[in-house]
């Protein structure tokens, strides 16, 4: 049976808040694999990203037909374009979620990040899943104030990330140059990840609202 | 004298022709800015990149307005949503030349990159804006085998950037860790700007075929 146009696109967003649940594990599992030199979680991640790129063409598509087939206006319109670009956030973190996998499994046996650096890259990992997550309630409950705190969570990622370049090129880093690489692209990593949230919850504001939020912190750094 | 629904669609394509060309002098002044330590260079970048966000944003909101007003179908839809993510490319890649400007500003006087990795970089620099002209060029003539041809570009871009790794994290390399981290964070920028004119090719492949374009080298790393 064929599902109606309302059924459709209200499957549209269920799947969008489950694509963003596995994000969440890809970000959690991920930062074992990093922090734990974990190699099954690393797989793992690298894995069920091929999984993620599927679920993206398929809500993509999906969302091309409706609009194609529906020409939707007001409300119907903008969940459809904020859809379109939530699936795209998601994918994307996703892939970042895999490259910081593959730095794991890159360096196996050894841990990529020196100990004095995990307590700051523990701490970012769990305000960027947390945004994540954050990011999927405010789809789900359409709710507007949620998305507006996550602004606050990406202003201590940017913190620790300015923290971490103090180490990394301080005299003192006794770690040499590959932990140094790695543990910048890694918290470049995080901070996309943190990126896509933010920009995930303001397209739940445009849906609810018809407005792009202004402001510094929603802008893409 | 208020324009037609099909001037406005061709006016938003024909600006982002425009915004392609002002995305390419970005990555062009950047690298100037960048290896010939021209500070004057990278304080445009900068300046200019707020420009660039409001071309969008302007953009962005002309394709919602078409959108919702006009409720297009087939080849429209499909230029309308393609824009909507062109739009997007472009002013991330314009964001990413900032990045590259503001490393570049930061170490002054002394140059980011060391003299033994400026051809390297120079060769990335040119393969990216060749890639940000050629993504015009097919927008602005729906040329698809050109479209094509960028994916061969974007191989070299991968294989410089694994030949800069190659040379940061080697036992040789002498130049301490703060050039090492401003290389690898370099090399990212370049190579996401290459990512993008990759994915815009892939837009126009699928405004005039309606298809996305299968296959490795069209998939975002």
């Amino acid at each position: 049976m064929r599902e109606s146009y309302h059924e459709e696109l209200t499957s549209v967003v269920t799947d969008l808040v489950t694509m963003t649940d596995r994000v969440q594990t890809a970000v959690q599992d991920a930062t074992r694999a990093l922090l734990t030199t974990d190699l099954a979680a690393a797989e793992k991640v690298i894995g069920d990203d091929v999984v993620l790129d599927r679920l993206h063409d398929d809500l993509e598509q999906r969302c091309f037909s409706l609009l194609a087939r529906q020409s939707p206006v007001a409300g119907e319109l903008r969940t459809l374009v904020a859809a379109l670009r939530m699936v795209a956030d998601l994918a994307r973190m996703g892939d970042l979620s895999a490259h910081i996998a593959k730095i794991a499994r890159m360096r196996y046996p050894r841990g990529a990040v020196p100990e004095s650096m995990q307590p700051n890259f523990q701490r970012m990992a769990v305000l960027a899943s947390e945004m994540v997550e954050a990011a999927g309630r405010t789809l789900r409950e359409r709710n507007v104030l949620d998305a507006e705190k996550m602004a606050d969570h990406d202003e201590e990622i940017d913190e620790l990330r300015t923290h971490q370049f103090r180490v990394l090129l301080d005299d003192s880093w006794n770690h040499g140059v590959e932990a140094a690489v790695d543990c910048a692209l890694l918290g470049r990593y995080y901070e996309r990840i943190a990126d896509h949230a933010v920009l995930m919850g303001s397209r739940v504001i445009y849906i609810v609202t018809g407005l792009h939020p202004e402001g510094e912190n929603w802008t893409i750094a």
